[in-house]
């Protein structure tokens, strides 16, 4: 029903609350045709719609049954910020004071004495193998449930400098419209991360509505030991499994789905090989990509397309290439996104 | 309604018409008040009802909301028969002169050797790591597509030399009941499995009625390959990376789900562990496990209760007694359960 129709149905309806009537249908019907506001009209938000329609449509030759919908994304620089720092690290730095009162030899490993110096410089010269080390030591060693609480706790604490507010409104709105509307659709939404799984479960279905079962993370082995009460629990050993990253995803995704995602979506060369597993399986197949290039509402960074070099998300112009090549869709965040964070 | 009611109802209704249709309401009111057809009345199945209706009712004070609501199952010897060896091994021990005809320095390993020689003593005296090498050389180097197809034809064509019928005939009848049972309850239906996840996972579908992200094994790594066709590809490499037994039960179930089960179902000493973690949750929680102690119908193994000593699927007097210990239910295969097979 087009406007010039609708009012005059009003106008035959009699008066002031038909047409309010109406309009309340058409704000609806709006939300209807438009499930991703946040995303200005554009080839990427085109690829969404079609894909899922193509998809979810019965009567389309590419029609993916519902068990067989499943969606993956990266997290960090796709479905939240990542500079200038994962997340995580800040949540190991935080823990570096307690750890060292446990574990005094630590304050002599390079990453714990540059944390625990505070000296901005030295903390950012350390090297992401120097990091994931430090990580290594501080999120490890107690039972699953008491990190998940911890997790939780300093997650709702805890706020990023820039903007001052908790980490988790630092999530980008027109992506979580995007996991809505596939999940409407009966696709499941997994993140796959190269962050660590259980970090991520901790907050992972009240910000994204992304249950547990639906997070694949970096692994760590997990031990089953004896508690006091006799109970057993499951601790975190300091003992990489899953290093969820790069041919670490494509791996993770079929240890824990077994089935080929139909959509992927990154934003970094550590994601180019799920993008390239998901593409493999042949059919309607959607890969994305999120290039940083809004230095003014988010951070600007690649350096593909001449934006900075960036050690945390680096996008090289290599897959850009490659993105342009394989028929990826890059997502810029200037330009395809009205609105990034839901605060705004 | 009672026979008599409702015989009185049908001739008052008017004859053989009316009978009839009774008898098939009665049918169907039958199944629906009896779940668990296949179970003789009795404490194990007195557990299973009890326990779902706590769980699943919405007044009771041990509700479970349906999120959380995860079983998770043994496969071999829970599920269906591991006697005289798993099913996997015999797929293993089929693929023997394939693999050795690609790779002759293997013809010379002990368990190649035996299975080569086609010696039953030989074979049988075998140690539980060498069969696991051999499963390791046989089912390993191709890709997960690939594996896939070769397990679900042969899984197809295989037959059990006892019965003469296909493996998949010998799943038990009243675990399928169950099964469908607890899914019907909103229950998440797991297998996890000694076995190699990507086995079970070719035909847990049709079997079992669970998907393959439902279906939790022994894993191995994942080699990222490009392919002739410039596709890459998910390669099976024989690097051990999760070994689903024992404690490898509770940390395969946590890095898959993230939750701990509200049931937990086994049969033997490699299920203890996952029995434990399940019950250590407190709350409503069920551990069953079934006792193998029907030679005529099935097998009789344990040593648990007298019955004979087993290499597999060990059930030992020990396992026994925690089970008396902690309120755990022992399912007597010969007076629990009325029919064990379909097909019988």
């Amino acid at each position: 029903m087009d406007l010039r129709r609708r009012e005059f149905a009003a106008l035959m309806l009699g008066g002031a609350s038909a047409l309010s009537l109406a309009g309340r249908a058409d704000a609806q019907s709006d939300r209807e045709s438009d499930p991703l506001p946040s995303w200005h009209a554009g080839p990427a938000k085109d690829a969404i719609v079609k894909f899922v329609h193509a998809t979810t449509d019965a009567a389309s030759p590419a029609f993916v049954p519902p068990a067989e919908r499943v969606a993956t994304f990266d997290q960090d620089g796709t479905l939240w910020v990542e500079h200038p720092i994962y997340t995580q690290i800040v949540f190991a730095f935080d823990r570096v004071p307690q750890v060292v009162k446990e574990r005094p030899e630590l304050a002599d490993e390079p990453a714990f004495k540059a944390v625990l110096s505070g000296d901005r410089e030295l903390i950012a010269s350390l090297s992401m193998e120097e990091l994931l080390s430090l990580v290594g030591a501080t999120l490890t060693g107690m039972d699953v449930e008491t990190y998940r609480d911890e997790v939780a706790a300093w997650i709702q604490d805890a706020r990023d400098p820039r903007w001052n507010r908790p980490y988790t409104d630092l999530v980008y709105q027109p992506q979580i419209e995007l996991l809505q509307y596939l999940r409407a659709r009966g696709y499941r939404t997994y993140i796959v991360t190269g962050g660590g799984q259980d970090f991520v479960r901790a907050y992972s279905e009240p910000v994204y509505g992304v249950p547990p079962e639906q997070v694949i993370g970096t692994m760590f082995g997990l031990g089953f030991q004896p508690r006091a009460d006799g109970k057993s629990v499951l601790v975190r050993e300091p003992k990489l499994l899953l290093n969820d990253d790069n041919a670490g995803k494509p791996e993770g995704i079929h240890l824990v789905i077994g089935r080929r995602p139909q959509f992927a979506f990154g934003n970094s060369t550590g994601d180019r090989q799920m993008l390239e597993y998901a593409e493999a399986g042949g059919g309607p197949r959607l890969a994305m990509l999120v290039l940083h290039d809004d230095g003014e509402r988010e951070y600007a960074y690649g350096p593909a397309r001449g934006l900075p070099d960036s050690k945390i998300g680096t996008f090289p112009q290599s897959l850009y290439d490659q993105a342009m090549k394989d028929g990826w869709t890059v997502v810029s965040m200037k330009s395809d996104w009205k609105r990034i964070f839901a605060f705004e």
